[in-house]
């Protein structure tokens, strides 16, 4: 359909109508089997059309419906396609044919193997982000990417792309520091005393955390437990300037609003892409203003990274990224083969923080050691202490009380500071043989503490009571299990059950 | 979740409700936005889902609503989902989490550059057919496979894997002929005429045809408008043993049942991948039974082979496809610069089908001469002439009446021979300047006869009556439009205003 002459037509509007139809981020429009608009322009099922309101236009999948849900002369609309259109209800809008989507041809040159120029990936994921791409189209743009190996300035062009369309945080001062994990490792909760540690020393990180994606518990679920987290860029500014620091959802602040989207796909095709994972974490980044950045990478056989070579690897197109923006970045690639703290889920990962934090003698000794290795780099790399002496001053400011002082004063910034509660039910999965640990499955680990509710039920999760190594003695406690629901505790050690060899023993 | 877990817990059931959503072939369930088995799931919007009946299975995208469209107990589901659970009015169904797909490694595997095997490839088919691959995942899939240059073998396994899961026919005797055409050429409607002339001459010819997918008219359609079409597979089987030679729908019989699927992909993208292609050709060619394959490429600047390199390189992989499976295969390069008849449209392409077969003095010459040459080739491949005679033969089977006689026994032996009627409008368009004419659109005057109405008004679409290099005189007829509706023959005159350079003419 040539779309000059489509809109010269005098196309008869349907009558929206809103159906409360709630599709993550699809746009979905559905007539009437019988609508005589949709018949005359020839628009199949699983079409695509655009949808034009008064003021405003979007591509939608359309669907058709025999009943009377949605009537011959109206078009029923998914809560993201009436969004899109700004509509209010007893709006009229018009169906067509789609125009070609421009950056369409982006994606079909990635196909053929081109690379991406930063200009066809800022109009791909304009598009991606304003809804004209379909899941479909998506998809194959993602998948063309990861089928070519990653390409520094590729992923440089991608990161560029991703940092023009979102917003962008200006901070007073030179120096930004940051730091960012490459999950998968259940417990590695060390941002919020690595932040407390660093601001108490007097340097600015704005740090942004995302929510779980497929993990019991991400930065922003275990902070939820203690303070407000969804803060606007705005307020996020007022601790910051207030405090030299924060710890807020990265989801209130639109830094690099086409990540969720494409994450949503990889996962549907169970595929992790590295130049987008690469420059997914740098554009964030950059995009919060960072000048200094320090890469985690936990390496182990069921963590996210399982090689070393794939943690040089990926340090290099970090450090490649920096480089072409001016930034300094570091990576320490450290042990993923067991979880850090004891706990696994949103409220039993804040208790470890807290305990660490007011040098409780139950805290993690791992989650101190390793917040400290990574705080007192971040100190060195922002000037903060002379060069060599990162430990020293990280230390200190844990046991002077320092840190947990500014991190109760960064949580009374946001909003307010809370003792994350215990959950309603607990049960303890004893040692059955006596022996040594020899080995613990992460992803088998965090699949059980989901079982558990966690992060849905904040509190949800579980206490891991040995590590790899220990010597154990029948009777012993293993595992204890916090849940919300006894149907939930149920299922959870069901699974247990049929995966005991998720902790191995050796027998002495 | 792990899906033995999962299959003892005892899950409650919601109410399947049929909501009469026509989707195409994707399978969808919507719950309430309170539903409570989905809650405690974690299942959200968007989510992959299984769904389990009495006795069968399907996994589908769940969407969620907020009102009482779908009640808390209930989950609402497309006529697709309804049907691959082989559901009844009153039956429940428990929800969820989806196991892994199997295939999805295989289409990894291709998305990391490796080639298919026939039966990774079988198994991805399969999945695609039976719904368990989500539109997104075939997308991966169909990018990864473009992204590469073709390569024979995989061509090779990919035709073998469309094979494996369709329906095979099978004939009596060795020589089984058949004819293809790489479209895109409008008016290029010789397979009526070449399957009259050559089942004239004895040889067996169950040829299977398509509806129009981006065309104006596919051979289905045309026949559509002189004889039944929707035959199945033992109604084409009698036809065939009755009369040596069909020209049916091949959507009555499933020869390629992945093939519709994998085309709307492939639109969606506007991607065109030479590897699917060959193979769904292939395929359905192997699948019919046939032995002798003759290819007819049409190649212009504006059909779908636009060079004569690009029509080589597929000749090639057909051949290599057809010695693979010890077919025997010959491919003709022909002239794709202007339409073939003059007709555009599914019944204006079946009268100048029969004017050609009744000898009429309005037949267009062009299609008598290249339904000749095909069918002289396919007699000559098929030994039912001496080797250089099939021109002779084929001529005189026109000329003596026995084409068009074998052509009317076709269709009554599929049902009715019916003459296709015309449209209720005519509108002619005249030359507005003489001269000669110097070329012409395939593409915009394909859109100028959907505009019309074609296919979807059988008697729709448009005659043309000049060729390239005819001389023309002011006031001449150019065009003449045919429709069902005065409305859209003011849309498509709007468009040929705005087009009137889609036949462009030189001035003398």
């Amino acid at each position: 359909m040539n779309p000059d002459l489509d809109r010269q037509r005098e196309l008869v509007p349907l009558k929206a109508k809103r159906l409360k139809l709630h599709t993550q981020r699809e746009a979905i429009a559905i007539v009437n089997r019988n609508c005589t608009v949709a018949r005359s322009e020839g628009l199949t099922e699983r079409a695509r059309v655009e949808l034009r309101g008064r003021e405003r236009q979007a591509i939608a999948r359309l669907y058709q419906v025999e009943n009377t849900v949605v009537a011959i002369d109206e078009i029923g609309l998914s809560e993201t396609a009436w969004r899109m259109l700004g509509l209010s209800q007893g709006d009229s809008i018009t169906l067509h044919h789609p125009r070609s989507v421009d950056s369409m041809a982006g994606v079909r040159s990635k196909v053929y193997g081109h690379r991406l120029s930063s200009s066809d990936a800022t109009a791909i994921f304009r598009d991606i982000v304003e809804g004209r791409l379909s899941d479909v189209q998506i998809s194959a743009f993602i998948a063309s990417l990861a089928s070519q190996p990653p390409d520094v300035s590729e992923i440089v062009a991608l990161t560029r792309a991703m940092v023009a369309i979102g917003d962008r945080l200006v901070w007073p001062g030179d120096v930004i520091v940051d730091k960012h994990c490459v999950g998968g490792l259940p417990g590695n909760r060390t941002t919020p005393i690595v932040v407390a540690i660093v601001a108490a020393a007097g340097l600015t990180i704005p740090k942004t955390s995302s929510r779980a994606i497929t993990s019991p518990a991400g930065t922003a679920d275990t902070m939820a437990t203690m303070t407000r987290v969804d803060l606007s860029g705005e307020e996020m500014r007022g601790v910051v300037e207030q405090e030299g620091g924060c710890m807020v959802w990265g989801g209130g602040v639109e830094l690099s609003p086409a990540d969720d989207l494409l994450i949503r796909i990889e996962r549907e095709l169970e595929l992790d892409c590295t130049s987008q994972m690469v420059a997914s974490v740098m554009s964030k980044k950059i995009a919060a203003g960072s000048t200094h950045i320090l890469i985690d990478m936990p390496v182990g056989r069921t963590a996210k990274v399982r090689s070393r070579a794939d943690a040089e690897e990926l340090s290099a197109f970090m450090k490649g990224v920096g480089e072409a923006f001016g930034l300094s970045v570091e990576t320490v690639v450290s042990d993923g083969s067991q979880p850090v703290g004891d706990g696994i889920g949103p409220a039993l990962e804040a208790r470890d923080v807290l305990a660490v934090l007011e040098c409780d003698r139950s805290a993690p000794r791992e989650l101190r050691q390793r917040a400290i290795v990574l705080a007192a780099i971040i100190l060195e790399m922002g000037s903060a202490c002379p060069p060599g002496s990162g430990k020293t001053t990280a230390t200190a400011l844990i046991d002077n009380g320092g840190a947990f002082k500014k991190f109760v004063a960064i949580c009374e910034a946001q909003g307010d500071f809370r003792r994350p509660v215990l959950a309603a039910y607990q049960h303890v999965i004893e040692v059955m043989r006596s022996g040594r640990i020899a080995s613990v499955d992460n992803r088998r680990l965090a699949r059980l503490a989901k079982l558990v509710g966690a992060p849905r039920s904040p509190s949800a999760g579980l206490q891991l009571h040995v590590n790899i190594g220990d010597p154990i003695e029948i009777g012993q406690p293993l595992i204890t299990l916090h849940s919300e629901s006894i149907g939930e505790l149920q299922y959870a050690l069901d699974y247990y059950r049929a995966n005991t060899d998720l902790i191995e023993e050796r027998a002495r």
